[in-house]
């Protein structure tokens, strides 16, 4: 059979695989950073060049700069060979986030390292080593179909998902038509613990926003003013005290009103996973308490309730040393996590109208959107799904368990708005993987079986 | 009399006094920054240069750099041959602040440019210009008596005034003996208005700290752990929003236990003092309200209560863009002014036993010292006080008020501690001088009535 024959290409060529990874992985195209412009393109074109030497075909990048956005290319593919069989969009990104800060690699972040059975890199399971997944298992299945597949495929890799992804969302809200297809494939996710096989059917929505505080004309002498005049970052510190009160419940008026509450079911389901509150809170947490929303189970709140945290607070004296000013403008980078029916318009006006009520004496405040995107919930019940779970079976010999995860890829949201389509999000990585944190890794015996199960994922849905 | 003598000779060589100053000021004499080493020595070779033409003795620099300590050397001259006559020391720096932003000065900074009869340039008031004053005063009474001075003289000038004088305060601790006096003339303050003559009788001491906040083992994705993990910002904020109330009170207990009311006669000073504060509010500060405790004058507040401010909150991510990370770490530089009788050792004391009291749940606490400094009360009922406000009338026409500072002159605090002097602090610079800041500049009829008023307080003390 074409698939067996396919997985063991693939295992086959693991070794290979890991390798090419490594070389991408090297590229630090992290998409915030104005000076890596440069390495962002370049880790398209390694992308482009790859899909193009496995034999997909109309492979190219898809500019995504206009008059109002310094955009990131897109990498386009498509093989579209087999009428009458569904049309799988294969979706991942190239572009990493910030490896900062530096000295808490133990390896670099740009020189990937394997250890003890993982690479460690930026970007090695978020989400390079799980795109590359994508390419190499259509590789394998056109080496073992003679230079076919057996689904009509596109494939399009994003590289500004790390900065909110607006190139991408322009290019689905108005070219939809050049990636129809009847099914989307995200792995950008995690497996609930190692070794079960997990599909992601759900995921928080953001508001990623800056709240600006100004007090004076300028920066004033600590000295000469203090007692007098207004501090921007103690008027910011006392907005942000009233965001959420001491247990972590958000203080915004009305904020919790279009909350779901999930099904009985779903809520029964969770509390059969493998989720110890006590080790979570010492090992992947690494803290003396928990916080959040009183009266609601740790899973319930990361996957279903709303959240708001602080991201770091720029302006005034940072440096080494003593410098005695009084900072006239303190900004503080604040993203809040939307689950439904929640909506970012709404819910950045509930932020926005609420500072406006608890604005400190003898200051102004301005109250910014960076990028939002929706929360989703996928229904469970359809032959995409299923034939997920039967793929994951044959590579794990575990049933897939059903989460939600706490984060957001906005991407899914625009597949169903835009393209109509549902999306399996079938990832790979592991809790204590490090995303957007110092010393990510990815877990090569994951990535080698995530490859077979979306091998044996792509021919069922073919079948 | 000598004394006419000598200020008939200041006035006939005042054109001369401006043209070496602007020479002076031509040296970028930048004592933070590593470039300018060169620049700070040549300044000081300048000033011991003059003082050894003018006829002051054993003129030499005196190096500061020790192995954990790069520092600028010292300059010191005396002149000591008047037995049983009073021995005064007299201080300035040489160096300056930076000058940037460069773009917003009207004339270049290292470029002397004399408008509207004031001479425009960094370092111009602060503190070039002030101790040139002290100079050509010697210079004149040197002259005026044939080579000899009314009172012996110590002069000792420093170049790291702006960087935290380490230098000179070592040689204070260590080689006190070598300065020697009965009182210091210190000449780095401002008159509380044109033409009022004035005399500085406090200066505000200080703690500057660092509260940090750890809250989990790393940074975390706010999407994956957000609503369960602790925010260390969100910690420091809430923290920072309990040091002080919405007034401007600080929270610490007992904080205001130590603080030793000014007399009836100060406040009632203070009163008559012109000063606008709706002014000051709209211009100085720039701000659209006044903070601080309440039931204080904004003089009081500034002149006489400690206060609390944040200078920045370094740590989490600072960039451009969206990056939704719970930063594990945060910290806030928070420094505290402190007036007569707080001390630096207790008030740190009550600031790092308060917060212990309120660390927020999941986050640990640690506040540290970053550095110190006393605060200072000058009684004005001596002789050199007496001296001053005699002089200031003959050349002003007009009473000494005397005021308090807000920032703090740590030598000062040296002088009285290791010393035990007092100092007189007769400063000639205006409030609108621009002092650490772009267009900084010196009135140049203050600067020839500082060189007379020190003339006559001189020959007073030495009467």
């Amino acid at each position: 059979m074409a698939v067996e024959s396919a997985v063991e290409f693939a295992a086959g060529n693991g070794e290979r695989f890991v390798e090419e990874l490594t070389a991408l992985l090297r590229i630090p195209s992290v998409s915030t950073d104005p000076e890596r412009v440069g390495d962002v393109r370049k880790a398209a074109q390694f992308v482009a060049d790859e899909l193009a030497r496995i034999g997909m075909e109309n492979v190219h990048l898809i500019e995504t700069t206009t008059p109002t956005h310094n955009g990131h290319p897109l990498v386009y593919a498509d093989w579209l060979h087999v009428p009458g069989k569904p049309t799988v969009l294969c979706y991942g990104h190239y572009d990493v986030q910030p490896a900062e800060p530096l000295e808490l690699w133990k390896s670099p972040a740009f020189e990937p390292e394997i250890r003890d059975g993982n690479i460690y890199a930026r970007g090695a399971v978020d989400d390079k080593g799980q795109m590359w997944m994508h390419v190499k298992a259509l590789e394998s299945l056109m080496t073992a179909h003679g230079g076919k597949l057996p689904v009509n495929v596109r494939v399009i890799v994003e590289g500004e998902e790390e900065v909110g992804g607006e190139g991408i969302a322009a290019f689905v809200r108005e070219h939809g038509d050049q990636l129809k297809a009847d099914v989307a494939l995200v792995s950008d996710t995690e497996m609930f613990a190692p070794e079960l096989p997990t599909l992601c059917v759900g995921l928080r929505g953001m508001i990623y926003t800056e709240i600006e505080v100004n007090s004076a004309r300028g920066d004033l002498h600590s000295g000469i003013f203090g007692g007098a005049a207004p501090n921007s970052f103690i008027g910011l510190a006392q907005i942000i005290a009233k965001l959420k009160d001491e247990n972590g419940r958000i203080l915004l008026p009305h904020v919790y009103d279009k909350v779901q509450q999930p099904t009985e079911a779903e809520l029964e389901a969770w509390k059969k996973l493998p989720f110890d509150e006590e080790e979570y809170r010492e090992k992947e947490v690494g803290t003396s308490a928990l916080t959040g929303e009183p009266g609601y189970g740790v899973l319930h709140r990361l996957w279903a309730r709303p959240t708001l945290e602080v991201h770091g607070m720029p302006g005034g004296f940072i440096g080494a040393g003593a410098k005695t000013v009084i900072p006239a403008k303190a900004v503080a980078k604040v993203s809040m996590r939307l689950v439904p029916d929640m909506t970012p318009a709404e819910t950045f006006a509930l932020l926005r109208d609420y500072v406006a009520t608890i604005v400190p004496k003898g200051c102004t405040v301005e109250v910014r959107m960076i990028h939002s995107g929706d929360p989703i919930v996928i229904s469970t019940d359809n032959h995409f799904v299923t034939a997920a779970t039967e793929a994951m079976k044959t590579v794990f010999g575990k049933d897939t368990v059903f989460v939600r995860g706490g984060g957001s890829i906005p991407i899914v949201g625009d597949f169903v708005r835009e393209l109509g389509i549902p999306t399996v999000l079938m990832g790979f990585g592991l809790p204590d993987d490090n995303l957007h944190a110092p010393n990510e890794k990815f877990n090569l015996s994951n990535f080698h079986r995530g490859i077979e199960s979306i091998v044996r994922w792509l021919e069922l849905v073919g079948a």
